[in-house]
């Protein structure tokens, strides 16, 4: 609520006494209208078990991929993915990681979506959301925003290691994530640059969504700040 | 289920005449007594809303911490961590690294929890579980085995790239990680080596605890396989 406040995408604001007088800053915060409303009402409008006594009416999060991507240097596109908790947990990480967008491709979930919103903790309001639901133009808006495009797959990919050594990373940058159960469309694969496994060092078959975006998205977080190590050819 | 069986934990299995059908070879695999149930039994003995019909009984999945940690070079020490569904994505994820274990310290949540076993997706019958509810005897159980104590901890924290790049990941490490909400207890905080943050890029405040263990857990592992950069001092 904090963030969507701050940073201005909220159109209207409806709040309870009890909230009014538990958090009078973010009231002051809003440019937008603000409503009293009862706390049967705040029940009403709320998804959660716990209302907070606070519903913001706000602008829509998409907007098409190839505004999302302008000038961007790192992305992640959830290609598939249908759990809505994946998908805020995703995006939150890619904020963390410094990612210009997040892409919603193919039958992606809707990032309106309440769960989507409140596991991303505020992330869906930092970084442009871009919609495609072809996922072959999403691929190709990657493209011509000058990235490079990686496909996380456990089963074909190149070991991320290696591509770390190798310094591929250093370049901008599309991750392309697939749907959690099903995985990557073949075909979606097919177009990216080429696919990308993280190794998997112990007894588990697989990592979750999230963790293995968390891996991906850091590691080029971290080869697009850090220079090559002493010795390495520059 | 496979894994459970696969890996001999299981004293006896329940099954339902459809989920016999279903999974024969999980029935051949079992070394333990299979009983015959109702799907009305079935979804009593269940938690989950749409029972898969086979119910095993396992043996107790903890351990002393000493024991669990005996050999290993990495391991994850839940330190109050409280949600079972992150305790098991934690556990996952160390399983993925090759860790060597996962300690539950503290006020932690139970290991047996089956939203914690569920989401290890079968990780919890890979790699030993030491239990020790004090975390202070935790972290001395880790430095007794022979392995540096990291704190994860955005707020405290040396920069996780800084501590790669000195090449300190390359020790046998046992990383901390605190409560979702509260963090880490000042105390076992300062128990520790010292703190290491995630260094956060964009707008996002904090990681959850699950991605955040990714990143740190997988720092370790490439560290403790790959070589240390051409020209660096070895």
């Amino acid at each position: 609520m904090r963030e969507a406040v701050t940073y201005g995408t909220v159109l209207e604001l409806f709040v309870t006494e009890r909230a009014a007088h538990r958090h009078p800053d973010l009231i002051e915060a809003s440019s937008a209208p603000v409503s009293l409303i009862t706390e049967r009402a705040a029940a009403g409008l709320s998804e959660t078990a716990t209302p907070q006594g606070i519903v913001a009416v706000c602008t829509t999060l998409g907007c098409p991929a190839a505004e999302a991507l302008r000038g961007t240097r790192l992305v992640a596109v959830l290609a598939g993915v249908s759990d809505p908790g994946n998908a805020g947990t995703v995006i939150r990480v890619a904020d963390a990681a410094g990612a210009g967008a997040v892409v919603f491709a193919g039958d992606a979930v809707d990032p309106h979506n309440g769960k989507c919103v409140r596991a991303s903790t505020g992330s869906v309001f930092h970084l442009p959301l871009g919609v495609e639901r072809d996922p072959h133009r999403a691929v190709a808006a990657c493209r011509q925003a000058g990235l490079q495009v990686l496909a996380a797959d456990a089963d074909s990919g190149r070991d991320l290691d290696d591509i770390i050594d190798a310094g591929s990373l250093a370049a901008p940058t599309a991750w392309l994530f697939g749907n959690e159960v099903h995985g990557m469309d073949r075909d979606v694969l097919a177009a990216a640059d080429y696919a990308v496994a993280i190794p998997l060092y112990g007894r588990a078959e697989s990592l979750n969504l999230a963790t293995a975006a968390a891996i991906c998205l850091y590691a080029s977080a971290r080869a697009h700040r850090r220079r090559p190590a002493a010795g390495a050819i520059t």
